[in-house]
């Protein structure tokens, strides 16, 4: 499809063996965790902002479609080239620039993994808070693009808030600097939080000044089993309107044990029916303090036990694997992840609970609790048709809760494809325009990611 | 100046006592704290988000500079309004709309004083992190707009760090929201911090979601004094290169310590010469360890001496008083609030001293070392034109020198007139040129704020 003399200039670009536009390396770059798959025309590595800034050009004198993409792990369909055109692959751009432990700050190119960061970082004492379950695939870039979370962000926060300034190539093909060198700095627009977790669509970052936090000197960990989910869910609101943050503290439900206690037998009682697994962190003398006040504040009389746990990790590689368990059991999932209030909790998973009832679509739901970030996978057959129009339905009025609860529809994921088109449901139409609006600023050909995060207008 | 038609159509909009058109009173809405008058033609005060909208597209209409106002405490003169106009007071939208504790929020009015936010979530346990000195006095419009900071950023950061959403209207008159109620959220682009730090240019602030943060249990301080500023500096990059981060590392300089010294006879040693404030908070068992890390790591050869004071209040008072002092005697001080990296504080230090030096400047320089963040005040007589010529190359260079360092202008204070003829030295003509643009989205017919962070573009 695309133009003998744009993919000659293209390949001119990147040089040897960074151009790909054979069916099989496209299609291995069509794809990400939605599990749609939109191949693009080309494959491009490129391994510098200016290289970059090239392809950048060329899309636009072309108007080719631009999608860059980290590690294709993302579970929103946010990084496939769905109208074509070229695939910018930011894999190959892996080098950390500078590891500064007396500034603590750490930078690198977009293409180096969430985990070579941390384990870049360790050595002098520091991690990098953002911490995807996803962290041994995924890339800075898409951590940056998506503004990805994970367990810690109950007490450390997400990606926005532990980026000091980026380095991004424009639709325009301009490249940019946004932020500083330093922990504070409040001279003009604050553009690096405007590009975070804007999913590709306004810029390709090209490089990243990210500020790195404290190892915690040490760490436990305790596990509150209950009888029922509305205790479970009480117990949530308790455990946040207390001061000792916990590090996580992460929940699940019912189904969500079942499946790990059919992958690991023994390592859960039966008769628990809501578990909240949490982590304390801090200084030495202060852990046990902190898990007997949040020991305290979890008690209520849907509480079977809550146990100081000396060793998480069994627990924690269990919770891990929870996204893949659910995808072998059903690979067509439906796979939310919405927030609420931590207060509003018992709400919305009561209301899940009688949706999942009422639609007979069977549910399983876990996640960061601490956040109100729910992980709610509707457990659909993809070949029953009948039931995937019940799932819609379900899923609708799930948004509709959610929303009526204060709540957003998207804490880590982000919109992508798979959420655009119930984004208006949550932005009213003024401030959706002033988003087209900037993206029209940054891109006004809309070669970068088109279609992505907004549906179309009316 | 104003058409009699506009202001009749402008009372009708706040109703009676709401808008002044008298002199004295367009004088006391023309200055802030940099002592520059530039008064409006008229005053108003709304009282309402659609108040606001009224305004602002009644402004819009017959082309009227607006510039929406906190407590004018600011210090870059971006609150004036220097091309004449409308000044738009914030301060009687003092309504705190929520206080909700199991959520960790408060929703206030812009006009609420950062002081008043602190008082109403203190009896449950919270805080709200930004701490500008001037607490007391300036609005949590103001935090907002300016991304104010203060002593306790080193561990709590800035005002970006703790701000779930906003309501705002744009220089369109379009009321918009941003943001959300929960701790996560990645739906749509992130306007809430494009709108923080955006000093009024964009938008005016009519709502805030604000994030609390759980008071510490403990509080402990101690102070480091030092026979010279190098080794000062060298101990301000030793406390940060290690984990254990203090609540508040402030540092002051030898002519800060004289000032202080004037004041509060006995308070301060003769022999220091520069002088470290250290706060540690945390819980409890934590705070003697913490201490203990930090004045390990404090010890260099130019230590006097380091001790543990268990009340820091009068040390803190003085130090709060610093700015107000320095403007008794020279009240047309130069007062800067650069940034450079931690690990580049020596060489600041001792830059400062030098050019201090070769230009014949008095100065005196204090400030938020944990984040490298320095006020560095030239003490100049306004009558001495000489001087003042001298002092003004002096700044040039000073300037030169923090950007060579991986420095920013500003780490607090904003830019507002006072420096937006520096901008064009830390931001690249591209990014500047973006900045501009998403003004242009916002305000298309620059009616807010005009002239301010940006100088007039060559
Ligand atoms: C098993 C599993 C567990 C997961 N757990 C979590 C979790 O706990 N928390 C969480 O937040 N997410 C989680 N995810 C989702 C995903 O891993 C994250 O969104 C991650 O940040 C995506 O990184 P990536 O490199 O794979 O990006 P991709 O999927 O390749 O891309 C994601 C988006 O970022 C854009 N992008 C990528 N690189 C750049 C760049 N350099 N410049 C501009 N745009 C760019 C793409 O265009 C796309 O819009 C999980 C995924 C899986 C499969
Ligand atoms: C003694 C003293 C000590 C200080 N210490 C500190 C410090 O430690 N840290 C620090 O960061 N600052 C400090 N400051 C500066 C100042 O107090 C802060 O910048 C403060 O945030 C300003 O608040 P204000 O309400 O006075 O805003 P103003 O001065 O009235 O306005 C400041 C800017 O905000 C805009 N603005 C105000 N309200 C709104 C709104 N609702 N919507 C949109 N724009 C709005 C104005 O247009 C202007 O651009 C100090 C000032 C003094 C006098």
């Amino acid at each position: 499809m695309l133009p003998a003399a744009f993919l000659t200039r293209l390949g001119a670009i990147v040089g040897d063996g960074k151009l790909l536009t054979d069916e099989a390396s496209c299609y291995a770059y069509g794809y990400d965790n939605s599990r749609k798959v939109f191949p693009p025309d080309a494959v491009v590595f490129a391994t510098s902002s200016e290289e970059v800034q090239q392809v950048v050009r060329l899309c636009d004198e072309f108007a080719v479609p631009l999608t860059p993409r980290g590690r294709g792990t993302g579970t929103t369909g946010a990084s496939i080239p769905e109208q074509g055109g070229v695939a910018l692959s930011l894999e190959r751009m892996r080098r950390i620039l500078a590891v500064d432990p007396a500034n603590r700050v750490l930078v690198c190119e977009p293409g180096v993994l969430n985990q070579e960061v941390q384990d870049a970082a360790r050595p002098h004492g520091f991690f990098w808070p953002p911490d995807p379950s996803s962290a041994a695939y995924c890339s800075v870039g898409g951590n940056l693009a998506t503004c990805a979370g994970g367990p810690h962000a109950v007490k450390y926060g997400v990606t926005r808030d532990h980026v000091l300034g980026l380095k991004a190539v424009t639709g325009k093909g301009d490249i940019i600097k946004t932020g500083c060198y330093t922990t504070k700095g409040v001279v003009g627009y604050d553009l690096t939080r405007l590009l975070i977790g804007s999913e590709g669509t306004l810029a390709i970052i090209t490089e990243a000044t990210l500020k790195l936090t404290p190892l915690p000197a040490a760490v436990g960990g305790l596990t509150a089993h209950y009888r029922d989910i509305a205790s479970c869910a009480r117990a949530i609101a308790a455990i946040m309107a207390q001061p000792a943050l916990p590090s996580a503290l992460e929940f699940l439900d019912q189904a969500s044990l079942d499946l790990i206690r059919a992958r690991h037998p023994g390592l859960l009682p039966q008769e628990t029916r809501a578990l909240l697994m949490i982590e304390v962190d801090g200084a030495p003398g202060e852990i046990a303090s902190s898990a007997q006040a949040i020991r305290a504040a979890c008690s209520n009389d849907g509480l079977i036990r809550a146990e100081i746990v000396s060793d998480l990790k069994a627990l924690w590689a269990a919770r891990k694997a929870l996204s893949p368990l659910l995808r072998d059991i059903a690979p067509k999932k439906i796979n939310e992840d919405i927030v609420v209030p931590v207060s509003r909790l018992p709400e919305l998973l009561q209301g899940l609970g009688e949706l999942s009832a009422r639609y007979r679509v069977a549910n399983a739901n876990f996640g960061h609790a601490g956040n109100g970030n729910i992980h709610v996978n509707l457990l659909v057959n993809p070949d029953d048709a009948e039931e995937l129009q019940r799932a819609e339905a379900c899923l609708d009025e799930i948004f509709t809760l959610v929303l009526r609860l204060d709540g957003t529809l998207s804490g880590e994921h982000g919109v992508g494809r798979e959420k655009r088109a119930f984004v208006a449901r949550e932005i009213d139409p003024v401030t959706l325009q002033l988003m087209r609006d900037i993206k029209q600023v940054f891109d006004p050909q809309n070669i970068l990611n088109p279609g992505k995060m907004f549906a179309d207008p009316q």
